[in-house]
């Protein structure tokens, strides 16, 4: 996607070859309009698979997912860090490796929004190694659900978790991947 | 606000006079449509007041901080409850108490991202005691930003936060407040 791609470049920062920051526009710093022109993308992409939910993982996900939501007309559901005080006793759990931070967290979605006759798209702001993709995915199999794809904004496309999730057939739909970076130097796949 | 106090009474639920559930539209499933209503609102409301940046606090806070920094064309900054291993040295920081939890938290925001030139809105998904509320007002005051105002999805009424905030002549604006509730009965304010 273009538009994201310009973005990237001219706003993102690629700390080595391993770290990039977005936070002036998707992470921490969010552009409102550019969320838009995601959710179109992805919504176009994923118009014929007849989607009935989307899900995501807090925080950076919601933004893209929700515009997504609006313009396919289906709700969001997003996956909590934390298990709320609030939240009753059915509900789905899965646990997320961050290589980042070196440490496991447990998600959770409460089963009162995700059923076995839903079709399910996952959308999320990164693609690295896969785990909090994988944790989704592990999610909507527990609900018995129908994964429609996986929708990333962007993805490291030099590590192995776009790979891994394609070898299983899963639509995997990234709207820019980075094939590899150095510090200052972006290089995305065609 | 009339269609969001019409969700709040079909799909919200009041546990007791004091929890009141809207996890199927606002704290965890999401209503996009529903969204965009309010940040259509929050951006009436606030039209005249020359707003150049959104703030809120992850996770709720973030889709009607977005739909509405749409509509006023604004960027949202969400403050985060950790600090990001990516966040470099320059950022404010902030304790909220959470009544919910019985504990305190630390919430941060680049300082990247907030300047004194900016014309700040502050966007939240509840008010109830204004610890929240608070603590990114102190985040606004660090920066020497100008507050215009802050925008509440949902405010009780019955706990105290609202009045506080308005004592100090801040503007608050909130689309639905609950005058009172109880085992499924949910009182507004006109």
């Amino acid at each position: 996607m273009k538009l994201l791609k310009e973005k990237i470049q001219v706003m993102g920062r690629a700390v080595d070859s391993d770290i990039l920051k977005v936070d002036s526009f998707l992470n921490h710093q969010i552009d409102p309009e550019l969320m838009m022109a995601l959710g179109e993308e992805f919504a176009r992409r994923f118009a014929q698979e007849g989607i009935t939910k989307i899900i995501t993982l807090e925080s950076s996900g919601i933004a893209p997912a929700v515009m997504a939501g609006l313009k396919l007309g289906v709700p969001v559901v997003f996956a909590k860090k934390q298990k709320p005080s609030t939240m009753g006793s059915g509900f789905f759990t899965s646990s997320v490796h961050s290589f980042t931070k070196q440490k496991n967290y447990s998600i959770c979605l409460s089963s009162s929004f995700l059923k076995n006759t839903d079709r399910v798209l996952i959308i999320d702001d990164f693609l690295a190694y896969g785990s909090a993709a994988e944790a989704l995915i592990d999610i909507v199999t527990q609900a018995d659900a129908h994964l429609a794809g996986i929708g990333i904004v962007i993805e490291k496309g030099f590590q192995k978790g776009g790979a891994l999730l394609r070898a299983k057939d899963i639509r995997v739909e990234s709207l820019a991947i980075i094939e590899e970076m150095s510090e200052n130097r972006i290089l995305f796949r065609d």
